[in-house]
């Protein structure tokens, strides 16, 4: 079998840590698996070296940020290299030059465009486990560059997709995938498996261990993921892409209390209208979630929509220079909360069975969102972990499968 | 004018100097110039490395060491880069697989055999400072190296005769090349040029501010070099091939006091002694400089020579195992005084000067022995100093040439 292990920075934050992965991966070795491992930076070393460049730069060239920052995962992998020698196994570590691990050009948020497989392959024939630098990739000038957040995960799914792998493991400080936060939920249940597009669901929400990228690139060329944690040997939860059968109607309940609505009340109600207020806070990078659109009365009109905390008071200025209406209002008290299930697409009563949960806890709903496997509810912020509950319990989502 | 300009660690140490290095490249690139920076590791980073390494692996493979210790440089070009930006002026780092660089396969230990100059002449031409990292290349197996000892001044000559650079400079901490160390001759002066052949003794005999494998790789492709101070703006020495009608009859005075002086009393006079004896301390990599060897009588022979310090005991041991002899005597309180100068060649009182210098200051001469270029004798010592002082004063060193 083939393996490919991601580990990220705090699981090779010291000599400790370093040795407990190399022990790990050498123990798939010695079972006769081809195992390559991803890793990351060391620890907060990529904050360090931010750090670093700042002092020296307070904007420097993003291109120079990425020749400095690939060092961080350069060290790893070699110290990593120098553990499993230590413990007898025949390693090797490579670069993105190295590997060669092709990138667009854009710096500090590469995307992966091809990864030459030949010294891998070359390497993992002598029997060496081969470690990779994740999060970096070099770009048409032979430059470096690196991916952006989420970057080491995207590596390890890109090499498996590549090596064609039997297995991509992403190491975490958690178990793997909950029905909910357990801190916030004490019933939450690790969920055995979820599919692509629930993973996917979950990360946006924030619930997620894993990032989208890393998830959408698995779900396009058919990797079989595995969250799991690098501190136990729980066997984690598969992410891959389910048969109907298997699926549950809802697999979790996840919040996000990053969330502030901005209600904008007394548009003039014509055609446009919303496509001059969304496209004046796009070209501000200003990230949109829920929108709610009042039904017009004598020619006017309400919307409502969501955004970060971050986002609301600039794109209340923005509204106040651009639009004309009555009225605007920023409530950044408010949070969301979700259900994500694969099998919610074919069972009608799903949401009908959140909104009771809600009611029954006398929890007010400010407005709603769905998708096919998503249903998305705004409330007071203050109700949060109370909504979660109330839901987990609705749905049973506690018992086993 | 093309020049390539190299500073250790201690010049790009922390901000304030990265700064004051950026600055001085600056000056000569706003005159017009192309200018190359080559850089080492920051301060002591690869000793930091280094022992990040053994704590993970006491005998870490020589080949994750050098893809280790690499981070080093790669981090001091970023950083340079940057600051070169923030004070307006493009700049490009470069690391060894970006120029390419190419060296021989053994890590650790490698030698240059081959740069590229197409990406540095491109970026020059785009009139751009490029900074590229000292100390490292790429083998045929597209894995880092390393130069090891002095292996940053070696990358810049290097570059230097690959771009036919007009000037190869190399910053330090010290002014330049001295008639002798300042810190025990008061009346040293520094020299404003040497010969490559000069600079090659002094270095050998431990007062070289160079070491010697860029003098020689200098020497060999006419790279006229400079060693100047990053700390000042004084002009240094310039080190080249020189005409003999300019040449001083002695450049310098050097001392080195890591030698041992061994002595082999009562050996059997008869051929092959010698060869077995130093055979036998060749293979345990014991380097051997004066060699004295008495006239045989009696059927016996004496033979004394110097090795360092830290060598003497190793020696002695290997002798009693390998030979037979009536004695064996150790010194360890011996030092080495030489005098260089390209011009003693074609001037025979020399040798004869620097004798009388001693003999003048009553300080007994133990060991003699020459080269073309260099006289040397061994001294006790504790009269190192004095025998400095006395030498440099008998040739006048001290004055203006």
């Amino acid at each position: 079998m083939l393996i490919v292990k991601k580990f990220g920075g705090t699981s090779v934050g010291n000599r400790d840590r370093i040795f407990n992965v190399a022990e790990r991966c050498i123990e798939d070795y010695k079972k006769g698996n081809d195992v390559v491992v991803v890793l990351s930076a060391m620890g907060k070393y990529t904050d360090v070296l931010i750090d670093m460049a700042k002092e020296i730069n307070p904007n420097p060239p993003k291109r120079e940020m990425d020749m400095l920052l690939t060092t961080g995962e350069q060290q790893s992998v070699a110290l990593m290299s120098m553990a499993m020698a230590s413990l007898g196994v025949p390693a090797v570590a490579l670069n993105a030059f190295q590997v060669a691990m092709h990138t667009t050009s854009a710096y500090s948020t590469a995307r992966i465009k091809r990864i030459d497989t030949d010294r891998i392959q070359t390497e993992l024939e002598q029997k060496k486990i081969v470690i990779i630098t994740g999060f970096q990739g070099i770009n048409k000038y032979d430059d470096y560059t690196t991916l952006g957040r989420g970057g080491s995960d995207t590596t390890a799914v890109a090499i498996a997709a590549a090596l064609h792998a039997d297995l991509c493991e992403i190491y975490t400080d958690v178990d793997g995938v909950y029905t909910a936060d357990p801190r916030k939920v004490p019933t939450a249940r690790k969920l055995d498996q979820v599919t692509y597009d629930e993973m996917l669901e979950l990360a946006t929400l924030g619930a997620g261990v894993l990032h989208n990228r890393s998830v959408e690139l698995a779900k396009k060329y058919g990797v079989r993921m595995v969250v799991r944690s690098s501190l136990n040997t729980s066997q984690g939860t598969i992410v891959r892409e389910g048969s109907k059968m298997e699926k549950m109607i809802v697999s979790g309940v996840a919040a996000d209390t990053d969330a502030a609505r901005v209600a904008v009340i007394g548009l003039t109600d014509e055609p446009g209208v919303a496509f001059k207020l969304f496209n004046a806070l796009a070209k501000q990078n200003i990230n949109i979630d829920m929108i709610l659109q009042s039904i017009g009365r004598h020619g006017k009109k309400d919307i409502s929509f969501t955004c970060s905390d971050e986002d609301a008071d600039l794109a209340k200025q923005i509204i106040e220079e651009r639009m004309e209406f009555e009225d605007i209002d920023i409530d950044k008290h408010v949070s969301k909360v979700s259900i994500v299930g694969a099998g919610m697409q074919s069972n009608a009563g799903v949401a009908a069975k959140m909104f009771e949960a809600l009611f029954d806890a006398n929890i007010n709903i400010r407005m709603i969102s769905t998708s096919e496997i998503r249903v998305t509810v705004l409330i007071n912020e203050k109700n949060t972990e109370r909504a979660m509950n109330a839901i987990h319990d609705k749905f049973n989502l506690g018992s086993a499968e």
